[in-house]
């Protein structure tokens, strides 16, 4: 299967949005060994969006395209396919019904003008959008499939992986090869990588290493399954603290599972972090059911009046130091009545940083019973990767306290 | 100038690096009204990088390529330039000596593999690398000035701008536009469209409308001052309550800014959403001052025993209702004694629906001293776009209040 992608939008050309679409496609379909030989942005020109289903229709097997299918009048996707394809555009009914009906739940007035997002090209086939107002439509040009999907990710995401992709494989019999992604959390990514060039993987079975977001991704990829499963069991045995667990990918989504397991509880104080270490855990859906709440205690007089961090530890030790990050572990675990807590106290910057105290430290602590511990970390980074690594390390330093539990 | 980029790198192909370059490049071109007419990504493939050099030397005057510069063995974009060019690779000194000093700085050991990174073409261009190893070099060939810069971002963006941009700008007498972009809040993406459809606007200014994260930006560009003046004051007068202002991208730094003027400040009570909306607030530098802080009250128990949400009301009417949101933000606004508070409390999904209650229902509390609103809403989406847009909007009503009072 030969394949591009055609990323639509003037605003890709111009630098104001990132294209994410692509490589979401393209890591999907290289599950498959099956990688698009070409990725291109096109602005939303009529003419030269035309000449490109014109041509490369000749050349590829399939043309995948995000964007350019909403309400609007830079949205020229279909118009452009239908006469690429020398027929016309007319009212989808099952389109428009689609639309009309995502927006009158939305309580927004359907007007004429939003006809224009259902006007589509005569005989297309359809793809359903699960998550917004725009279907997916097809063509068959020359020996392309032409495949349009709406430019907002997590339509594109859900139609492309639960309509468009099953359709594909059908057609150009797609089998998934090998594929396994292990993750490291709180590991530098050059450790992982001594240890994997020890190992002299073959060139049968790629290796690709990603760090990022606070952990070290390692993803094998190839036919070779007894070697695949060498280097996973080699590599998740020498580094058994920090790896993540066969079947997941995100450690909230671990510690939730822990947690139900034993019918526990657990609650946060943030300071630094201002809430993100419970958009993380919140963020996974049936959180609900071992999450009983945090409170974010931005001021000094929260962490006083609300978690009941005694006035003479903020004035003797500071708001960031450990004593004050033990007191606010304890403070929400009293508070919320559950069996873990976290507590994060830091300095994210850019400002705030004192002679004693530098921009990056943040102290973590963890809460169980009669026991509470604190860590001391020095991140680097600006204010968001300083906030996001606190977080990250925080659900870290849980998992690792609830397993020893 | 009609110019092209091309990012070189199988790994860009496979979907395993999202490609943030070209967006860098594209954007930094379109202050200029020289936004490229093409981005594409293309493989570590020699035969088919040799090819597009020549073809699109014929089409475009610039073609500026990121990445393939590096040490190892897939980095082949100076073969491939020379080979289009019809000259051979040499040892290039300057590169040699650059690329060996900084790498004894850093105290790598210099070996013969090293001097592949500066075999460069025969008669190139040089341009300087302040944050890394590999020089940019450029050819001429055909029409097209062709550029080539390191595909590591903070590598290519200070090249980019330091070295390659002050040659394009004296070569094509490239001039900064006029660049205007309209933050409008809460409102749908086809409203602002009917009305800039009405304004009749000329070719000479380019209007994109960007929608996502709960607002719509609308972007003008163009050298006629005046238009783009009446364009700016007409939506931003027709779109009033949902309008930023002049200054802001950002809705949660305004709130900052008119707090601080005020010297008020405020806190949220967050159900659904579960810290998203804190984290918003606390990720402008300068939160600290005005906002105290926030409970994430997940589960009912917090509801009732930290926010006082009376017992009666959880039973009669449910925690996603009118009167809980009322109570939360009452509630949270006595107990960290804030002249401002939020709460948010909905079904984010994908469980949780009831026969009446359906997944999107979110009510918004805003409270300031005798006087509490609540806001019904349904969104659309899916778990994170529910969170994200009640989040949203809630700083939109808290906004509009803060303007009130």
């Amino acid at each position: 299967m030969r394949s591009c992608i055609l990323s639509i939008g003037s605003e890709l050309l111009d630098g104001s949005v990132v294209d994410t679409n692509s490589a979401f496609i393209a890591g999907s379909l290289s599950h498959y060994g099956a990688a698009p030989d070409m990725i291109r942005m096109v602005k939303d020109n009529r003419k030269e969006i035309i000449s490109l289903f014109q041509s490369l229709s000749k050349e590829f097997d399939v043309i995948l395209t995000t964007g350019g299918l909403g309400p609007t009048f830079d949205d020229i996707t279909a118009e452009c396919l239908a006469e690429a394809c020398g027929v016309e555009v007319s009212l989808n009914e099952k389109a428009y019904k689609h639309m009309k009906e995502r927006l009158e739940r939305a309580g927004v007035t359907v007007r004429d003008e939003h006809k224009h997002q259902s006007m589509l090209p005569k005989g297309c086939s359809l793809y359903h959008n699960e998550k917004g107002t725009a279907l997916g439509f097809g063509m068959h040009l020359n020996r392309a499939d032409i495949i349009c999907m709406p430019g907002v990710p997590v339509e594109m995401k859900t139609m492309f992986l639960d309509e468009v992709l099953p359709v594909l494989k059908e057609k150009f019999s797609l089998k998934e090869i090998i594929y396994k992604d292990l993750h490291f959390l709180a590991i530098p990514e050059s450790d992982v990588d001594a240890v994997i060039r020890d190992l002299k993987i073959s060139c049968e079975t790629e290796c690709i290493i990603n760090a990022g977001s606070g952990k070290v991704v390692v993803k094998l990829r190839g036919n070779n399954n007894q070697e695949i499963k060498n280097i996973s069991e080699r590599l998740s045995s020498y580094f058994k603290a920090n790896y993540l667990g066969d079947n997941y990918t995100d450690e909230a989504k671990l510690i939730i599972d822990l947690l139900k397991e034993k019918n526990q509880t657990v609650s946060f104080a943030e300071s630094c972090t201002g809430g993100l270490l419970s958009e993380y855990i919140t963020n996974i859906s049936g959180a609900s059911e071992v999450f009983m709440g945090s409170v974010v205690s931005y001021d000094n007089s929260i962490k006083q009046n609300v978690l009941n961090v005694p006035e003479h530890i903020l004035k003797d030790y500071g708001a960031v130091s450990e004593e004050c990050a033990s007191f606010m572990a304890q403070g929400v675990r009293n508070l919320m009545k559950t069996d873990y807590s976290v507590s994060i106290t830091g300095i994210a910057g850019p400002g705030g940083a004192t002679d004693t105290k530098p921009v990056g430290l943040v102290y973590i602590g963890v809460s169980h019973k009669n026991n509470t511990e604190v860590y001391k970390n020095i991140f680097n980074g600006d204010r968001y990767q300083v906030r996001m690594r606190s977080a990250k390390k925080a659900l870290y330093y849980l998992l690792n306290m609830i397993k020893e539990n």
